[in-house]
């Protein structure tokens, strides 16, 4: 924790929501405070991206719709989190747009910098590939992770067209790697058909245990806060949420959207549940703003980070 | 209630839905019919924004949308307003853009010559700030009135850059006018993080009790019909319903839209039990069209302006 | 059931699912397979529209959406349709935009020949208009059927601007007709007021019986599929899906939406439900993709399409 | 000419524009006057579109940008229509959506009314089929008129799917019932390919000059003016105009949008040049609302009509 | 100019131009270099609005188009502006959205100090109303200017609804505070009819001369660039741009759009046209990005904005 | 020359333009007849882009947007295309989105089979990287070519983050390889600046002239014409046209838009004048959907495919 009294947004009444510079939720850059607990990056790249790209405008669109945060008291999980610990926002990690695995490395390597000294990092993409990397990074200081994961899609597939690291591959990728504690890593939200049914049973074998949205019907959001709690107890955490987890009409400006997605409620419900979960890195993906209306997609993404801070100060 | 037999809306069968003059529902417009029991009417004013503006087109994108609505038996409950009182369309409210105090005085004075003889008015907004004025001439017939603040935020706060009279701050200022029955009011949908915690102190001073979209989760809609009923009983009701108490996946088109809101159909669930109610004035605000899509926001106030209309008829 | 293994769709790892050939899930043309035992065709026809024309871009817009299915093992079905039947798509029907009656023949007249020997259509609209034909053909065949209708309206009128065969009226055609089974048919998503407290006691009299919006409210899905397998068991089935059931939020694009509707996992869960009903025919229709948004309706329906088929071949 | 001083708009500087009733133009309504000059009549019929639907909301779409409007003096034909003529906005022609022969009648009656003594009519469609009665009711007071028509295409093809009456074929019908006097009439603005080069033969037996794009490229606004006041000197003129002779880029919301257009300047400059030519009957046409953005389409219609309305005034 | 190698932009190859902080053209920001000569600013208010609000997001959409922008050489001028000078990126002016007199204020006292030692601003808006105060500060340094507008309206009236300070007022109060030179100043893109022929009559008086769009028409961007030179020779020139002197095809994003306006290429050329003059102060205003589509209109203005730091740095 | 009578597309008087399988303008596909002399084909690949991706939908929406072309007698070429030759369409070109180096090399295979025998390809992108392997197939069968090439840009950088193959350096590798014929080559439509006067240097060595957009506004399209013609004779020529040659107002659904293009008669004119080049291939790139508005962008590329099929027919 910063040896300070922690540097807080600028505050909306002397500066109007919509003027001066979008950084998320107003908050202050990286180099503008002597030292931070919280980074909060963009990582914009896509070219994991099997259906619709764009997602390399996520962060921009996401810090934009976050002027409409009030970064203050959070009332389920009270806390004030911007009270707590310093949050800052780090800026984008640059990297081609036109190589998976150098992108992949140039992702790690400001990642790293960013985690140093057990610093926690919480990233808005891009695409999922860009968990790869911060898995990579956070798994350097704290040790292999259990992977809490939100999404629509596995994500453990092995390659598609040849490529190994794509944004529906990265977490078999992660598995491979020894990056993920043994049988402790959880899909929520999945849904649709899959192609094959060795996708689950390889899913399985890589330490995945699965909450479909069908199941969420029958146990609903606190039987899913429970099933996670069971699973993951107080092993490090890292939670990767794919924006398309929730349903289009909650979230239309994504690249492959499903039918049939949580509903903004569940899905803020269970995020509360998670309160005393050990959460070491997170991110937040798939914002394509190409597709959105409204800043909707982006507003939710901005809220799902707001509650990651809530949870990382909630006691 | 007027002595002669209410003139409803145009017959769709004779003018197809589309055409013809976009009064609300095709409703006559005010000079059309000799008396009225209860009056809509537009109030375009949108300077007490502080985020998007442009609810001041509200009130005529409502009306088109109410285009779809069909305005007769309405089934939950039994009523069919249109025969049972007599429903005009009064146009709008003409006001200054510039300027809060006087465009809320010309509000003011002509809700007063709308409400005279103790007729009903549903305002379609035009942003919050509208519902000061709206009360001020209700409570000068009715007497003070137990308000029903349907919202994503409490709009209780003081000032916003020193100006009194804003689209968050209307409430406070209607407190301390003398406009509420003490400890009889109520927000339902509230959501959202605070700036400062004494803002919930000073709303519950302000004689408000809250019902979070977060203890939606626990009591579901039945449960907040009941403490609505038990708090607010038969006493004069203002209904003030700020759209974005809906989700932004059911209303996109506002001005302050925030993740996590009210569903479609737990909102009209609640309104339906409302029946019995004594409500004496209302209105539906923060539609703004130019972040709406394809009418949805637009149909749902329009949607809830009709259940208005039957709860004031509903026996 | 056709003598040879079925053909199925293109694979995604071949070819990008954004590229190739736009049939429907990307399954093989009606002539590139020697036999089918479904036949999915476009019906581009919207001159029943009542409020906003354009679903004659229904099937074109569902087909590009349907790329974003992965049409393989449906989990909560536990069928893999694609291997079990042949699928195919069987392009559109080409009939007059100008007169309704002709163009009922023109559809009548292909449906006919698709559902030759026992084979089953699964239409994609155009407006609800092509109930009709569809019913005809496939009654032709199977003799009367109950109707299993999803929908915000009734469609049971009796004429608009004195035509007989529109989007609203087409049901109370197929009852006149002898085309449904008395007493065995089902309105389910139905919503917003009447006209005329008639039109329900009409609607009874053609042999339906109704579950609103407002009654999911209080039985639910499980409550919804339970009604449903107890009033038609197991007799041939017509399902006719109009997409706006769904609520705007889910199903924005579409020609006359109503708030309040059936949300997405409702929806699914209610069809799955229906698993071993006897379905011998099916529509989804009246998607108008010009009021649509990054494909939110083309993809619902075009997801409802792959439930029909996983109903068609669950065990 | 009325014999009372013309009864204006309403005043911007009372009602801020963005309120009130959405006459045309805020003009007064028929009845609110106990005469007029000109009226301008909503045809919301699009019955006869081939291609994209919806010109049906062209009416409503058109009103509601006519807001923008100033229709005060206009400079370059030194007039203010407002204070010579009495102009009104006569509502909508009501007609059925479903039976064009029907629906053709239908609007003939009525603008058989609006025209009755001479009066002036300018239509805003629709689609172009309203073309039709419009010339019929125009003629049967004034006699055969020269065509003046706008377009990217010629309509005067002879049947579609075995209909008479369609947006593309109404003037061949025109010509057929006599309506339109020999070889004076002109098409302004055409371009792409025919089906068939005898399409040309035809139209020019029906009586038309043809000033393609592609001439204008060559003769400019000033050629082109010089051109139509040769052929039709001081006979009565029939004025039609097909939002999508200008470009797609001036007016995306058309049914049948065709790339290099007129651009906006143009189209002012040659209506403007038209000062002096006889008009009897006018009309604009094909404003599909549903494809259009930020209302560009329909304020370029607004702008035409108040044009229209310039040239019935100039001296 | 400053005493050292001015900083440029990010260096594209570096960083992606759509990652990383978006400053205008990813200049730096006010704070990070020891100097400046030219500095960028933001003023979103939208309190002056008539029509359409939401000028207010103009800053941030325009600097999030702007990272399309390549600022390097520019061709035509034959300048590389960051080299020559050092431009910044001033963030945005804070002011009040509630009282148009205030925020005047406010803004003129941080412009003030943009300004201050004879520094150049260039001012992004927000409404027109913005270029009061910016008129203000620059002439406080460098006496009265003759202002330079492009612009569909002329900006001159008196008052609306009472208030003096609206953006269609504010030149008239700077012709009456003695800010503008006598008989030098230009209007150009002038377009549509006025309510009163005084206006033209009163704006004469102001010092004012008019090249319509029409005009353009006849004399073409050649004929219009000589005529602002004769008219401007080398007085101190204020530049104010309302992006909807654009046709409503090249910026749908905007306020109160008016049919006909200028073409892309005529307003570049133009402004190319005015190498020479000696420009002390400019603004684009009136950027509405909710009304935009793809950015075209943020993207004109911030090309704009760019060719007025290629006209500060020509030779 | 195929032995035949070359089929054409659909006709419109028997299927609706809406309806039917979505080939470009409905010609038949590949396999449905036995030979062709022009393919057209898509090339679904856009992992080129630097800015705005999604031009691998730009193969699927223009052939939705080539439902509007009425491909029949081209009045200006005097040619009816599809009675002088065998147009098909041969689909979609399959490669992987992940890697430039393999996909283009899988480009190059499939488009070196559909040129095999002298046959001619039309290209539809697909980001412009997409140009190198269709320049390299076809200068396989007719030697180098010269490269006429309409862009806002000149793509003939040498690399981008270290790649060699992306959409801004194709050029500079296919002049690199010999592909080009030198000092014959040109760019047309320009604009903007370049971050280093070097790239012109550069340019002009890799054998390009360039007419800028500020050239066109001095010499027209017809002195472009002439320039083009004087440069490139009867040699062969491949014609390479990115949508973003034109205005952003004609094409906004483009990867990186650039102010002050192209306007659509100017292109069609400057097109049109190109009879009697010796095309020996062509693409139309860098159509991006979602950011189109109601497909003028689509429609503007499928136009210009038409274009190029009448100039490989006029005579």
């Amino acid at each position: 924790m910063v040896d300070f009294t922690p540097v807080g947004p600028v505050a909306a009444t002397e500066v109007p929501r919509y003027a001066g510079l979008g950084t998320f939720a107003r908050l202050p850059q990286l180099g503008a405070v002597p030292d931070y607990d919280v980074a909060i990056v963009g990582i914009p790249f896509d070219g994991g991206s099997s259906f619709r790209p764009g997602a390399r405008f996520g962060p921009s669109a996401v810090r934009e719709a976050s002027r409409l945060l009030r970064p203050g008291y959070h009332v389920e999980l009270a806390t004030t989190p911007v009270e707590r610990l310093q949050f800052v926002d780090a800026g984008d990690i640059a990297c081609t747009p036109y190589d998976n695995n150098k992108a992949v490395s140039q992702i790690q390597e400001q990642a790293t910098n960013l985690v140093a000294k057990g610093k926690t990092v919480i990233a808005i993409g891009g695409d999922h590939t860009i968990a790869l990397p911060m898995i990579r990074a956070t798994s350097a200081v704290h040790g292999p992770v259990a992977l809490l994961h939100f999404d629509a899609h596995l994500d453990t597939w092995d390659t598609y067209f040849g490529e190994e690291i794509t944004h529906g591959t990265m977490f078999r990728r992660a598995f491979e790697e020894g990056l993920l504690i043994e049988d402790r890593s959880m899909h929520v939200g999945i849904r649709g058909p899959v192609y094959d049914t060795d996708d689950f049973l390889n899913d399985h074998e890589f330490g995945f245990q699965i909450i479909r949205c069908s199941d969420i019907d029958k146990i609903g959001p606190l039987g899913t806060i429970e099933r996670i709690k069971e699973r993951i107890g107080d092993l490090p955490v890292y939670l990767s949420i794919d924006i398309d987890v929730l349903d289009p009409a909650f979230a239309p400006g994504t690249g492959t959207p499903e039918m049939g997605g949580m509903y903004s409620r569940e899905m803020l419900q269970i995020l509360r549940g998670l309160k005393g979960l050990n959460i070491v890195g997170a991110d937040v993906v798939e914002i394509a703003p190409a597709y959105d209306h409204a800043d909707v997609t982006s507003l939710a993404a901005a809220t799902i980070v707001f509650e990651m801070m809530a949870l990382l100060t909630a006691e």
